[in-house]
């Protein structure tokens, strides 16, 4: 297994606990904004006030630009072009913990 | 001044950097969930299966359980009854910095 798996991935609730995944600051410092944001589709538009931060970015510092934004959502550039962004559900996606199936509760 | 004043409301940026009030994380563990939450009006419906916690309780906490629930907002309790609830908004309400006016940035 990689390392981010064993901390994104435990494979039961020991491991899970031995390797703090049950902080969720600590999980979102790991993935990366690429992987979790929704992509802008064709006509798409994005409102020049609207808080913007340029890939490559870990969701963590994004999570707290949302949140002292005040904004809806965070727009995420590659290369100085709009790409995608991310909002509240897009970061909950990668934030719900994770077990892997099989290990009882 | 008191204690939680000077690190909601630093009164410069010295003093704003000095007592880190630039971690929002911070800053969210020192905000009651009673003081951010958006209250409850006779006739809202609360859906069972929504998340729940009950005062008192402080906003960093609630936060994670918003991510982490997946839920478009977490309800608040007081003695057993729904009161009130925090979503996106009310949290990105209580999380945009406060520096007093007056200091020249």
């Amino acid at each position: 297994d990689t390392p981010v798996n064993v901390i994104m991935r435990p494979a039961n609730r020991f491991v899970a606990e031995l390797v703090g995944a049950d902080d969720l600051l600590r999980r979102l410092s790991l993935v990366s904004v690429a992987a979790a944001m929704i992509a802008l589709k064709p006509g798409d538009t994005v409102d020049g006030n609207e808080p913007v931060i340029d890939l490559p970015m870990r969701v963590r510092p994004v999570l707290s630009m949302l949140l002292e934004s005040g904004a809806p959502r965070v727009i995420v550039r590659d290369a100085g072009a709009p790409v995608g962004y991310l909002d509240l559900p897009a970061i909950q996606a990668v934030s719900i913990p994770q077990i892997a199936a099989g290990d009882g509760a």
